[in-house]
């Protein structure tokens, strides 16, 4: 598909009805304007894979596992030459190097995974746009709105195609859950209600300043992407928020309200230090819908219909796709519905995805950055000797 | 047992130890001072009704099945005579009024029972305390911290017993959430997450300002105390709440965060519109612990220890005591575990149960009146021209 100016604006459109694997339908119920367009794809995505970490294992265990036509892993790019050696190894991935700028370099990667600790995102992002890559960037984007605003542009400018990392949106069960509430068959939504917690004390990626700790940035932005979701990409017309911070006053408990202008609440919390049961509830006037247990990456969605005496509607369970390849991370193996979802944008000719758009980026980054406020959580002594952080070092 | 002074104290400390309906013994774990004496109970509590409504339906049921050595029902009073004359008839109660003053002056009886909409609660409860009796009152108390403040004065000054219905706290499984807290073995408490919405939209009771509507008082004061239960009777440091009005101003969608000082964080909400899961979650570093459905009359507990692989403790399920008549509400029967609580205080020569003490009541309200302020409803037009609410009129 090749097309610009109206022309691709009419072409999404179309392709919002007659999509036939439904995902690109979604662009009607969320109502994004999606970006385009990346130009044609001549042949797969040729994936860099920045980080070697925990998260990137997974990643490339997802990719590893789809077609050669759609998804080929060619470079990994980690600090340590030999850990990103070793990667390679394990994922049979013909380049490794030990730093991003030489992945950034490589012209046979046409797209980047990023999967580093937050604060190095901006500069990460920047360095592949620039080198004319697509990018998939693990949540949150930035720390800051403007970081965030920055990246999109420059995005758009490029022509390449950039999406954080959400992949809860990509879930079959997150399909079935806009479906429900674009038949509003549960009447009209009064209240989410979210909790995301995991225990980890010690894991200095989620307590420690310098490496962009916070139950916020790290857990309640999922229970943040999935209130915006329910309740439409617009800022919440109110925002309060508390939490209780450590000793490098990082938040490690965290409780939010969120509330829009129709009158939906969201009710979200978020823990670094106990296990929750981490369901989601949504609350509409003629039923509910639950995504239970990892809300965030569910294998299972209930939808109750309350009217009439209590009726279970839909219930849906399902299995992963399987995979060869050892995940971390609870449901890894639903990363898959990421990279096929990134595969069938860029196709599309997408600067962004419809089910997970630049303007949604753009609005976690302001909705924390307004909670982080009021909780008291500043990034600004990562960068006060870099200028780095402009008018945004004192959120 | 008669007791004054010191002596009752001592008395006090020593029944925390021994008590063998366990009940007395949470005094110490709930660190309530228990204010003394009603003096000696002689022969069976004989209860006054005040009105005729379903919750004083489901409390006639309770106590009606109870032994008439420790409960008799005596009179029943409603603003009309015939329906207090059909109430007395279907629960075999000897009197019955046309008013709550000629209840008030009945000798016969020695503690009241109030059911009656909130609104009506302050006065009804000091022509009581002021005729000498003893006196339960449904939920809330009243609709300000100071009528509730000077409700507890009075009942001291006249040495009667005066308690809020806050029926949850009697229940099994709220003796067993005490006793799991007390051992510590879930570890330090971090948050409770805690929900209650019904749906009720055409009931006036919940959405009618001179009703004293509001899903605050009516739902969410079950959410706070149930937060009080576990992070203990002190005002928190912060509270934080955003509620959907309707044309009345009275709240219907309703989400509050509170903060103690330990680091303690609830997160709660309530809706008159829309039925939630009504589960209540309370999660520490060590496990978890779930009161499921209606959390504030449970029939199950169920405690979880999350360190060293997830592990049920404890999974209590009981069937509730059986009575002869029908109940209006969930849980109904219940109301039997409350009737047994108060016959239990006042035969101890308390002036308050050490399981909902006269601070937890004065601390509901504060905390009510704090939500009341941030999400812009009073009660004042109520009053206006009674010079009823004082400087709460502006709450």
């Amino acid at each position: 598909m090749r097309m610009t100016g109206l022309c691709v604006v009419l072409g999404v459109l179309l392709l919002g009805f007659v999509a036939a694997e439904g995902n690109v339908t979604d662009a009607s119920t969320t109502g994004a304007t999606v970006a385009s367009t990346t130009g044609s794809l001549d042949g797969p995505l040729k994936w860099g894979i920045v980080a070697a970490g925990k998260i990137s294992n997974d990643w490339a265990a997802a990719l590893a596992s789809l077609p050669k036509e759609e998804h080929q892993m060619v470079a990994i790019a980690a600090r340590d030459a030999g850990r990103a050696a070793d990667f390679a190894k394990t994922f049979n991935i013909p380049k490794s190097y030990g730093s991003y700028a030489e992945l950034a370099k490589d012209p046979n990667v046409n797209i980047v995974y990023i999967g580093t600790i937050h604060p190095t995102h901006y500069e990460i992002v920047k360095m592949m746009l620039e080198n004319d890559k697509h990018v998939l960037c693990e949540k949150p984007m930035t720390l800051w709105v403007n970081h965030t605003e920055e990246l999109v542009q420059l995005a758009r400018e490029k022509k390449k195609f950039l999406q954080e990392a959400v992949w809860s949106r990509f879930f079959p069960a997150y399909r079935t859950l806009r479906q429900v509430l674009k038949e509003e068959k549960i009447g009209e939504m009064k209240m989410v209600s979210a909790v995301m917690g995991i225990a980890m004390p010690n894991t200095p990626r989620l307590h420690r300043k310098h490496l962009g700790g916070g139950a916020l940035m790290d857990l309640g932005s999922y229970t943040i992407q999935l209130a915006v979701a329910v309740f439409g990409n617009e800022m919440p017309e109110t925002i309060k928020a508390v939490a209780t911070l450590n000793n490098e006053s990082v938040d490690t408990n965290l409780a939010m309200i969120l509330q829009w202008k129709s009158g939906g609440i969201a009710q979200l919390s978020a823990s670094s230090l106990v296990l929750m049961n981490n369901d989601a509830m949504i609350f509409g006037t003629n039923g509910t819908i639950k995504l239970p247990g990892h809300f965030w990456c569910p294998d299972e969605i209930v939808y109750k219909r309350t009217t009439e005496g209590l009726q279970t509607l839909k219930h849906e369970k399902r299995e992963f796709p399987k995979i060869d390849h050892k995940t971390n991370f609870k449901h890894g193996a639903g990363m898959v519905y990421q990279a096929q979802e990134v595969h069938r944008s860029i196709s599309n000719g997408f600067l962004e995805s419809p089910l997970m758009t630049h303007d949604e980026s753009i609005l976690f980054a302001k909705i924390e950055q307004e909670v982080k406020k009021q909780i008291g959580v500043t990034y600004q002594d990562l960068y006060k000797d870099q200028k780095y952080c402009g008018e945004n070092c004192n959120v």
